[in-house]
């Protein structure tokens, strides 16, 4: 059971998924120690596939519910009878993209044809998922390495099906309206104009995509993948322009990888839900690399503690 | 120089302080390996004392400037040609307190003198601090443990004044004002009879505090210290009060490591501005133990997904 509860002095919601203590931890273990639900031969040990996709023979990519959600199908009602607080339940869907089957690949390891197969697969669980009855948002994330949150070492993404749109994202499409209100421009087409005119945080760029340090990092090294071409919902996105962000991704991760080593990171997408008809957003991708740390400062504030420029840290990842 | 650079999309500002690249980094090495600025002896490698308490011979706890400061006492001006973003100068005071002489002995194990001696320091330097100009707000935090994002292992805490208001506390604030023109009360004080009444989430009580694990935590474990008198200011806060807040601290504290082991965490204190008339806010300290890791789903959504439920973290911690 998975539960919602908000806070009754700022009105954030928390979600509390006790189910998820019980997921497997495979850091810090010996290999083979434990087997890998995610390699081929242990496909009994996770839920139906939602999603295949194969080389003709064997599976190249798997989409499978998470046995561990944050939100569930179906819950019990919920006990209310402490009325000074709200809650209520958590009801969604939680899936893994497989991305591999090899074990010990990163996905800007993959090549970019595999690169791009997992970016359809978002695609098209983001569609599917976003049909179902009392979903308002999907979000697709992918966590990479212990810092990085992950529990699983076996390359993988996440996707949750939400039935509220989540604070962040409405953040941001409400500080894209209120630019468009003002100034009649899509404050991210003006991003991509503004980055490209300078240069001094620009990473990489190719025929549908810059890549850019963020102006204002929540975290050293913090990058946007924006796509050249206003559109706000990923659902509709062309194969054209998914290949091209396997590029970018592929190329701007092994640059990184050159100064950082291998680096944990979240990797997330925003995009207006589904079918919204919402002109001044323009979906994109952030990458907040995890080696650096939010602590005390940014906890109590909610203003983040950066102590690495945006332009030293294009100018490091580009090499000049 | 430090710098506040806005988010042009959701309005959020970060701080850009590149100055604290060059600090010092004691976990994982060799004890004695590198001199501890913080212990005794070192006095000379901290810049002066803005605060000293002695026990009539020896130092018993300094307040010192940071070397690496996240906001800067003056900065050169900011270079703004980049028009479409929007920045301007970090300036503040950056101040450390050094809560012991003893290199290897964390706050909650010094003893309810010291500790208390400890918040009676938070208390005069927030109303000194808050005193100077240009300076609106004066944050105090702890950061323990490497997880906790301390970069040195000798107990210390830190003190930021700023020059505004965080967003976090103008959220709070926000709340609780939101509360009290709907309610009449005080959504703190209405917190601490419902927490009294339950004794679900309970987890410590004396004269002036009760402890309790936060109905919707951002992190397993997540408890809060709320003082039984209302009062919004911790600059008016009297001794017997810090006193009863070291009991409530070093218990907790204590019945904590019990079952998390010696653990990370941030202790963060939120209270209105040092002199502000805001009578729907209630001053207190919030506990985030950093045993759990915020990942993909929480940057992308900003909502938090917990996996222990406070009711059972509180069972856990009480014993029973």
């Amino acid at each position: 059971m998975s539960q919602l509860r908000r806070n009754i002095v700022t009105g954030e919601w928390v979600i509390i998924a006790q189910e998820r203590k019980g997921r497997p931890y495979h850091f810090g273990k010996q290999k083979h120690e434990e087997k890998c639900p995610f390699c081929p031969g242990s496909e009994e040990m996770t839920p139906g596939e939602t999603l295949r996709i194969s080389d003709g023979e064997d599976w190249i990519l798997r989409v499978v519910p998470n046995k561990f959600p944050a939100v569930c199908i179906e819950n019990e009602s919920v006990d209310d009878r402490d009325l000074f607080y709200s809650l209520c339940e958590g009801t969604g869907r939680h899936e893994i993209v497989i991305e591999t089957p090899l074990h010990d690949k990163t996905l800007h390891h993959l090549g970019k044809e595999q690169i791009f197969k997992v970016f359809t697969a978002y695609r098209e669980r983001f569609v599917q998922l976003s049909k179902l009855q009392d979903i308002q948002y999907v979000q697709i994330f992918k966590n990479c390495g212990k810092n990085g949150g992950a529990s699983l070492p076996h390359s993988h993404s996440q996707i949750v099906a939400l039935p509220f749109i989540p604070p962040r994202l409405r953040q941001e499409m409400e500080g894209a309206k209120r630019y468009y209100d003002q100034k009649g421009q899509c404050v991210f087409c003006e991003m991509i104009r503004a980055e490209v005119n300078s240069q001094d945080r620009l990473i990489y760029q190719n025929g549908h995509f810059i890549v850019a340090a963020a102006f204002a990092p929540q975290f050293a090294y913090e990058a946007v993948f924006l796509p050249t071409l206003h559109q706000q919902d990923f659902g509709q996105v062309e194969d054209r322009v998914l290949y091209a962000l396997a590029d970018a991704f592929e190329n701007t991760m092994q640059m990184m990888e050159k100064i950082l080593g291998e680096f944990p990171y979240n990797l997330v997408l925003h995009t207006v839900p589904y079918g919204m008809e919402e002109d001044a957003y323009h979906w994109h991708l952030e990458l907040m690399p995890r080696v650096s740390y939010h602590a005390g400062f940014e906890m109590a504030t909610g203003t983040f503690l950066n102590s690495v420029s945006p332009e030293e840290a294009a100018k490091r990842i580009r090499g000049f």
